[in-house]
C-alpha cells in the first residue's frame, strides 16, 4: 500500500522544518522506500511496517511537544507494488505529455 | 488521543453504507470508545488500540474490495483523556451558547 | 455536499478550543446547516456556499496567526440533500442496531 | 498558500489513472505552479485561484460519476511564496544531507 502522512506539533513556533527533518531522519534510515514532498512524505510498504514507521516519528515528535497532529492517508490496492513512481508514470502515460512531479 | 477514520473501496458502487455498517459492527463490539458522524468515526484510545482497530476495520473491508482509500487524522494531546466529548463541550463553554452536535 | 472541515493554528499554543469557538460562532450565524464534533465541523450546502464559509473562518483564523492548515474533505453525491442526519440513519438501518453517534 | 487535493470518483472502477488525467489536463493549462505526485496534487497560490482550480476540477470529475470525493489540505503562512521546492529544501538544509524527493 501507498501511504501519505504528516505531523504537526502545535504550540512549538511556526517553523515546521526542524520537526520535518527529525521526521525525515528517522523515514530515510528505515529501509522503507518513501519520497517526501511539500505537504507530507509518501512511504510504500504493508500494514504493520509503515504504520510502525509512522508511529515512531509520531512519537519522536511528542516527545518534545504536548500536542501533536499526524495525518494518515492509505492507497491499498491489492497486488500493486512500485506504486510512489508507478502511479504518476501512468497519468503522465495516459495524459500523453509531461508534468511536473 | 482522538482518531478520526473513514474507510472507502473504490469501484464497488455509490453507496457505501453497507460497508461502512461492516466497520461499524466491527467498531461497536471492540469495546473502544466510538462516536459516527456524517463524514467518518471518532474513537478514542491509546495508539496501539486504535490503530489496530482501524487496521481490522480495513481489512476487513478489502475483502471484498480490490483497492481501499482509508484516512486518519489523529490528535494526540498528553494526558487528556474523555475528549470525544470533552473537545465539544469546551467550545460550547468558550462560545457561551448550544451548537448542533 | 456534505463537507468535513477543522483549521489549526501553528505556533498559537496547546488549547484550539478559542479558535474553534470563533470558527463557530461564524458558522452557526451563517444560515448554513452544520454540525459540530469532536474533530471537525460537519457542512451542507452548495460548492459556493459552503467553500465561501470555509474561506471566511480560514481568514478570521488567520488574523491572529502567522500561520494556519486548514483541511476540508468533500462528500459530493449528486442529488442528494439532508444527508448530515441521513449518512448516519442509512448506517443505523443498514446494520439493525442504535449507535452512538 | 499551498495547497495538497485529491479527488476520487466512486464507482467508476478500481483505476483513478484516467481521471487524475483529466484533472492534470486542467491544472497544468491553469498557470498556476503544481507538482503532481503519487497521492495528490500540490498548487500554490492565494485562495481565490487555488480553490477556483479545484473547483473546476471536482466539477469535471463529476459530469461522468454521480459521486466524488475531493480532500483538500491548505497550508497557509503569510508573506511567503515559492514554497513547493522551499519547504522541502528547507528540511533537508536542517537535516543535512539529500533526501528522495
Amino acid at each position: 500500500m501507498v501511504v501519505n502522512f504528516s505531523i504537526v506539533p502545535i504550540g512549538k513556533g511556526n517553523s515546521l522544518s526542524t520537526q520535518v527533518a527529525e521526521v525525515l531522519k528517522i523515514v530515510s534510515e528505515s529501509g522503507i522506500d518513501y519520497k517526501l514532498h511539500a505537504m507530507g512524505t509518501i512511504l510504500e510498504g504493508d500494514w504493520d511496517d509503515v504504520l510502525g514507521l509512522v508511529k515512531k516519528c509520531h512519537k519522536k515528535i511528542l516527545k518534545d511537544s504536548d500536542r501533536v497532529l499526524t495525518t494518515i492517508s492509505i492507497d491499498d490496492h491489492k497486488g500493486r507494488t512500485g506504486r510512489i513512481a508507478g502511479k504518476v508514470q501512468s497519468v503522465k502515460r495516459k495524459l500523453g505529455k509531461e508534468l511536473k512531479t
